[in-house]
């Protein structure tokens, strides 16, 4: 005997998401069972449109709901700067900061010849485009530190060599509030380089 | 800035399930883009349905699908014995044993009058009725080894004093595979407690 067949259609949708085992999915399936019957028909309805209302902004690449994302339609942002992310992911924790008032370009994945991923399966044709239909004074790069994000990087600031752009990339170094000891030797040696003039 | 409103409300609905926080909501909701079209709609469904289509067998209170549970249904079960559970959850683990041939009887809860859960707060007076109309001849005590589960074994088992039925409980002691020093003191004093005779 088993569970019946509707909690193990459950069980096993829970599963194929990222990071559920068997034990989790069982206890989450459960768990339903107890939930207020308007978010049940909430969750369900939105799991059924989610592909379906969720498209990527023609722009930028952004997530969005429609043609373009809320940032690409906003007419107070500045369309002059660009800043360049792998995920929509990013493009969600640099607003919360709040003080980037430019546009962005979502590249949906870093080059990585090791797993196959060339410049061609990335959306740079894309951002090609923009650089060269768009009146853009500066890029910004905010790919992570890792090799794949200093190769997408490069690959980036290659292309944009003679075009009168100005290429930037975030600051990399000493998180704040965190002790000396504890950050790895690379970042430490990339804060030392990168040291800010104070004086 | 924020998510679209499919994706924030997929959030909210990911995080009313137990130990989700807001990044893991974040991720797991953002991963649905992601997942194959009828697995999203399988999920989608289930979730609509799981509430309307799993009920509660008439007779031991199981989930099922219907009237009666799968175990109840069974002809070939051994009706004279019932084993006394906490949740549904129990009767899938001493299921997956097999060794078990008799019927269940799911309490949905344990009596703890510290949690103002008293005997006619779980399923009890459908186990009075089940004693009374069915033949039974065996009570198994399945439960856990807290105080709770001892309040509510006591309780269940000075109910059935004098009605001519053996009344039993599983044992507790130290678990195979285990090495001894890991064990707490009180298993080792139940080990002791309910040694069982070998020559």
């Amino acid at each position: 005997m088993n569970y019946p067949s509707t909690i193990k259609n459950l069980i096993e949708c829970f599963k194929k998401l990222p990071g559920i085992g068997e034990k989790t999915a069982e206890r989450l399936a459960l768990s339903t069972l107890q939930m207020d019957d308007d978010i049940l028909k909430l969750f369900s309805t939105t799991l059924e449109d989610i592909k379906i209302k969720i498209s990527r902004c023609k722009k930028c690449n952004n997530l969005c709901e429609g043609e373009l994302c809320e940032i690409c339609k906003n007419k107070n942002r500045d369309n002059k700067t660009l800043c360049i992310v792998e995920d929509p992911k990013n493009v969600i924790v640099l607003e919360k900061v709040g003080t980037y008032n430019g546009l962005y370009h979502v590249l949906n994945g870093l080059i990585s010849p090791l797993d196959g991923i060339n410049p061609e399966d990335i959306n740079i044709t894309s951002l090609i485009d923009r650089i060269e239909n768009e009146e853009i004074k500066e890029i910004i790069l905010a790919l992570k530190p890792s090799i794949e994000g200093e190769t997408t990087s490069l690959y980036i600031s290659k292309l944009l060599e003679n075009k009168n752009i100005k290429v930037t990339k975030i600051a990399h170094g000493v998180p704040i509030g965190v002790d000396m000891e504890y950050i790895d030797t690379l970042t430490l040696e990339m804060a030392l380089e990168d040291r800010v003039s104070i004086s």
